[in-house]
């Protein structure tokens, strides 16, 4: 597989899968991966999507960790589009997944409503007014709600799921309110959420919300998932969701 | 002091004081004294509203944890009220804490909107339609939504606070989308959230929230407060709350 000057191939560490990454662009952290581990109850033959994709991570590993039929990954930056769709032929996973260069706001122009069992997204973290905006503009479209704002993202995925569908999120937690408030409001209601903590006794660095469309209101808080032990090793349920045994 | 058949004087282990409780009632828990601490920042010559108050546990503690000049105690059931008015005698606290009767979608009676500079409460958790209901009239008006709804307490606290002013709640987490939804909703943005935990690595037991009337966008989850370590002793941190040495 060839790839370009600035890009580089890294192993998943599941199933042999490998992505490639653009050394300028946004490369995928652990949101990415603790994301497809809360998403994984996602149920054989479904169709999802991937909103905001990026270089495909997400899609690719839930087409392993999961049975789903169809995944599409929908990016709207087009070289990062160009990037992911090579990680998923190199991955031989054409059958599975598909990338779609489009702003998620079109999606009504691909796809017919109420159409999909589960959607997943790693949306860009900070809004548009907030924060010094100095990086490059691949970063910047990753990071900032520039093309598609949080409400965006929320309004499609009532749009795009099926009655009763699933929407899991992975966002930073000074958005809670902001993200449960726009999610009830829009008909798609906190069922589970989980904090992710670096360790024990730290402020959670990352929040995990699965919403239910059109759901009764019940919301259950997860037990919370810390990463790192105190000496600065990985925890074991970390080390689980990697796919490591503990050594 | 006399106290009743069925009642009973607790230590609150705290400057001395002292609490009349109704053993066939609601008697107070961790959650109060939790709140108590949460609350304290509350500025001097503050004017404060504790709505459903109880047995006066938080107007008697928080007219000794900060320099507040008044705390008014709210409660709908007179029985109660007469008990905790009988608590703030006992504690010598009439300059500073006054209990009154009513139900609080009624304040609007005895006080001019705008007025306080912070409010406190702990309301019923359950909602009206939520749960089994077998307890007597006491215990059921203290724990479910009877008299007033987790909206009602927050509609009063909107139009009781002063601009900027502060309402300091507890509650469970399970509400979490209700509470957070109702106060954006009602412009009483939720500045602080802290999660308390009976211990490590379990699910959170209660949710210590701050608001702001008219205040920007802004959350912070703080760090969070486990109660119990793993051989079952305080943690440091409610030890400190509990304003007792480790020992």
């Amino acid at each position: 597989m060839e790839i370009k000057a600035n890009e580089r191939i890294d192993e998943l560490e599941y199933k042999g899968l490998k992505i490639i990454q653009d050394e300028n662009g946004f490369c995928f952290g652990i949101d990415s991966i603790l994301l497809s581990n809360f998403a994984k109850e996602i149920k054989a033959n479904s169709e999802v999507l991937d909103l905001g994709t990026g270089t495909g991570i997400l899609s690719i590993l839930l087409s392993e960790k999961t049975k789903l039929k169809k995944i599409y990954g929908i990016e709207v930056q087009s070289e990062v589009a160009e990037m992911a769709k090579r990680s998923v032929v190199m991955n031989n996973l054409e059958q599975k997944v598909e990338i779609i260069n489009e702003n998620i706001k079109n999606l009504a122009n691909i796809f017919e409503k109420n159409k999909f069992d589960a959607i997943v997204t790693n949306p860009p973290y900070k809004e548009l007014n907030s924060g010094i905006i100095n990086e490059n503009k691949k970063k910047l479209i990753s990071r900032h709600e520039i093309s598609a704002s949080l409400v965006d993202f929320i309004k499609v995925s009532f749009d795009m799921l099926k009655d009763k569908g699933s929407l899991y999120m992975v966002h930073r937690p000074e958005r809670l309110v902001d993200i449960l408030y726009e999610l009830r409001k829009n008909k798609l209601e906190p069922k589970n959420i989980q904090f992710v903590h670096s360790s024990i006794g730290k402020e959670p660095k990352l929040i995990l919300i699965k919403a239910v469309k059109n759901a009764k209101r019940f919301l259950k808080i997860e037990k919370p998932l810390y990463i790192y032990n105190k000496d600065g090793s990985y925890t074991k349920e970390i080390l689980k969701i990697y796919n490591k045994k503990d050594v």
